[in-house]
C-alpha cells in the first residue's frame, strides 16, 4: 500500500474527525475507494473504535431511482443507524463521475426530500467527506492517474495545524469587519459582513469544517452591490460553465451572462427568491491545490481564488438561532484573484494579487 | 448486464426474502458483487422498498482486526440499524476467499462474541445469504470463470416451487419417522429423529431457509450409533480435509481418522462436549449442484449427498422452547450417496443410489 494512503487515513481519523476509542463509526466506501477504506479500518481498529462500512455507489442509487415510482418513504433503519453514530466518514471514489447523469432532477429532489431527517441526523455526527484519488476523478480533472494522485495528496496531506493558524488571521479580520470589497479584472463587488461569523474551515470537526481537503475561510455576506466575473470553469448540473458575470443591486442579481452555460445559471437564479442572493463568500487558502480539477471539493479551496455561492447560507455564519439566506440551491462560482486583484476589508487591502498581507511578498506584489 | 444476474436478483427478492413495499432492506455488498447489487437495487426500487447498502469486505475486517487490541465493544449503531431492518440480503463475492486467513482464531472468536446481539438481531430479520459468482469463487472451485458462472446459475435459478414440493415429501417422512439409517461403502450409521422436526430448506424465508442456493432437508438427530465415511473433500479452517471416518457410540464420536486433515477434525472434536455429537443430518437435493466447489453454501446442497454436522443443532428442528445439541462449533462433513448407498427411515428404503423412491428410476437403481 502507498504510504500516503495510510497518511490520508490518519489525517482523516485524527485531525479531521477526532475519533476516540469506543466511537461508533460509519465509513461510507465508494466502489473504488477500497484501499483507503482498508487503511481507515486499520486505524479505527488501532484506536478501538467500532466500524460499520456502508457502500456508496452512484450506480446502485441510479438503478434504484430509475426503477422507483417516485413515492419515496423515509428509510427508518438508516436513520436509526445514524442516531447511534458518533462519526460518519464518507470516502468518495467511484468509477464514473457521471454515473447518475440520466436521473431526472425531479426524481433526485423527491428522493432528497424524503431523506431530510437522515441527512440532518448525519450532520449531527462528527462527519467528514473526503475522496480517494481514482482514475475516474483523474479523468474528470483531465489528468493522468499518476499526476492526479500527486495533486490529491498535495491537497490532503497539508500541515493543517499551521494552515488553521493562518486562516485564523483572516477569520478574525472578517469577524471584526463590516464590508468586503473584491476588485479584479471585470470585478468590483462590495458585500456587508457585519454581524456575521466566519468559519475557519481547517478540515476538522474541531473547526466546524467537514471536508478533507479543506482550506478556506467563509462567511455569509449580504447587501451585495456591483459586478463580478468568475473565470474558473465549472461543471454544474452536467453542463460546462465558463466566464460567468453577475451584476448585483441591493443584494440581488439583476443581470447575468456567461460565455458557456448561461442557461444553467439562469435556471439556478430562477429556483427561488434566495437563489438571486449570495449565501457564501469563501476565500481559498489551500496552496496544495494549484489547479482546477472540476471537483468542487478541491476547486473552491484553491489558493489565490475566491468563491461566491448563490443560494443557501450556512447557519454557522449567523448569530445563534438566526438563519441567513434561504434557498433550495447552493451553487458555488469561483474567481481567480492571483493577478491584478485585491481583497479589501473596510478599505484595507488584505490580499493583493494572491498574497495576504502577513505573507512574504505582499509588498512586492503591489 | 447478463440477464441471469437480474433473474438471480428477482429470485432473491421475491422467492427468498419475500420483499414487500416499504420494507427497510439492508444489502451487504461484497467487493466483487457490485453487478448483482445493481440488479438488486433496481428491483428493490421497483417494489418500493428502502435500501441501505453496506460493504462486506474480508480485507477491511482483516485490517480492522489485525490492528485491534482485542478488547472489543458492541457496535451499538449496527444493532440499532438491524433492529429497524425488515430484510437483510448478503451478497457475497470478494476477490480472495483467503483474505482473512492470517487473523488468529482467538481474535475472530473475541470479535464474534462481542457481535452476538448484532447477529441475533440480524437473524430476527428476513435474512438471506447468496453469492455473486466471482473469479475468486471460480478459483476456489478449481474452475474457469465462465464454467463457474454456468455452475452457479444452474444452482441458483431452479424451479424452487417444485423443488420445495419434492423436498416436502422427505420432510414428511422425517417428521413421521423415528430412526434413520445410512448404508454405503464404509458407512453403516443409525440416528434417532423422533420428536424432531425437519426443515424443508427451499431457499426462502417462507420455509425457514436462508441460503440461496439451498435445496436440502435437514433435521437434528441424536443417539447416533455406527460409523460413517465422508468422501467429499472440504476446506475447514484453511486445511484440506479428505476421507474423514467417524465412529459413534451412544451418540458420541469415539474414534476418528482421515486421509488428510485428521488434526483439524481432532481439534473440532475437542472444542466442547457438544462437538462430539451431531447437530444436523442433511440430505442434499439440489440437482443443479453436480460437483464439489469447496464452498459449503453449495456443497452441502449437492444432489445425491448427505451431510452431518458436528456441534450445534438448529432450534427450528427442536420442539418449541427446547434446544438441541449445544456447541461453539457447527462443522459439516459430506458423503456421496450416489452409488452403492441407501437411506432408510424405520427400515424402509427412501433413497437408493441417489434416487428417491418417488423418482423415476428408483426401482431400476436397485
Amino acid at each position: 500500500m502507498d504510504e500516503r494512503i495510510r497518511e490520508h487515513a490518519a489525517v482523516l481519523i485524527d485531525w479531521s474527525a477526532r475519533v476516540e476509542p469506543d466511537d461508533d463509526v460509519v465509513v461510507s466506501v465508494g466502489p473504488d475507494a477500497h484501499e483507503l477504506a482498508v487503511a481507515v479500518a486499520e486505524q479505527l481498529g488501532e484506536r478501538g473504535a467500532n466500524l460499520l462500512a456502508t457502500y456508496g455507489s452512484g450506480e446502485i442509487t441510479r438503478a434504484y431511482l430509475d426503477a422507483h415510482d417516485g413515492e419515496f418513504e423515509e428509510p427508518v433503519h438508516e436513520r436509526a443507524l445514524l442516531e447511534e453514530t458518533d462519526v460518519y466518514l464518507s470516502l468518495g471514489g467511484g468509477r464514473n463521475t457521471s454515473a447518475m447523469a440520466d436521473v431526472p432532477g425531479e426524481v433526485r429532489r423527491g428522493y432528497r426530500n424524503t431523506r431530510k431527517a437522515v441527512r440532518e441526523t448525519r450532520y449531527d455526527t462528527r462527519w467528514v467527506s473526503t475522496v480517494h484519488p481514482t482514475r475516474s476523478l483523474a479523468q474528470q480533472a483531465n489528468m493522468s492517474y499518476e499526476a492526479y494522485r500527486e495533486f490529491a495528496y498535495d491537497a490532503i496531506l497539508r500541515d493543517w495545524e499551521s494552515l488553521a493558524e493562518e486562516m485564523g488571521r483572516l477569520k478574525t479580520l472578517f469577524d471584526d469587519g463590516s464590508e468586503v470589497r473584491i476588485v479584479s479584472q471585470g470585478t468590483d463587488l462590495t458585500m456587508r459582513i457585519d454581524g456575521r461569523t466566519a468559519v475557519n474551515s481547517a478540515a476538522s470537526v474541531a473547526y466546524d469544517s467537514h471536508n478533507l481537503p479543506s482550506g478556506e475561510v467563509f462567511t455569509a455576506p449580504y447587501g451585495t452591490e456591483g459586478e463580478i466575473a468568475f473565470d474558473v470553469p465549472m461543471t454544474i448540473r452536467g453542463e460546462t460553465i465558463e466566464n460567468v458575470r453577475l451584476e448585483f443591486e441591493g443584494g440581488e442579481v439583476v443581470d447575468h451572462d456567461a460565455e458557456r452555460g448561461a442557461a444553467v445559471i439562469g435556471d439556478v437564479l430562477e429556483t427561488d427568491a434566495g437563489a438571486r442572493r449570495l449565501g457564501e463568500l469563501g476565500v481559498g487558502m489551500n496552496r496544495g491545490i494549484d489547479r482546477y480539477t472540476d471537483n468542487i471539493l478541491f476547486d473552491e479551496k484553491m489558493g489565490e481564488t475566491v468563491h461566491l455561492a448563490l443560494g443557501r447560507a450556512y447557519d454557522a455564519c449567523l448569530p445563534d438561532g438566526e438563519s441567513g439566506n434561504d434557498s433550495a440551491v447552493h451553487v458555488d462560482l469561483i474567481a481567480d484573484v492571483g493577478e491584478e486583484s485585491r481583497l479589501e476589508i473596510d478599505g484595507e487591502v488584505i490580499q493583493r494579487n494572491g498574497s495576504f498581507r502577513w505573507e512574504d511578498g505582499f509588498e512586492a506584489r503591489q
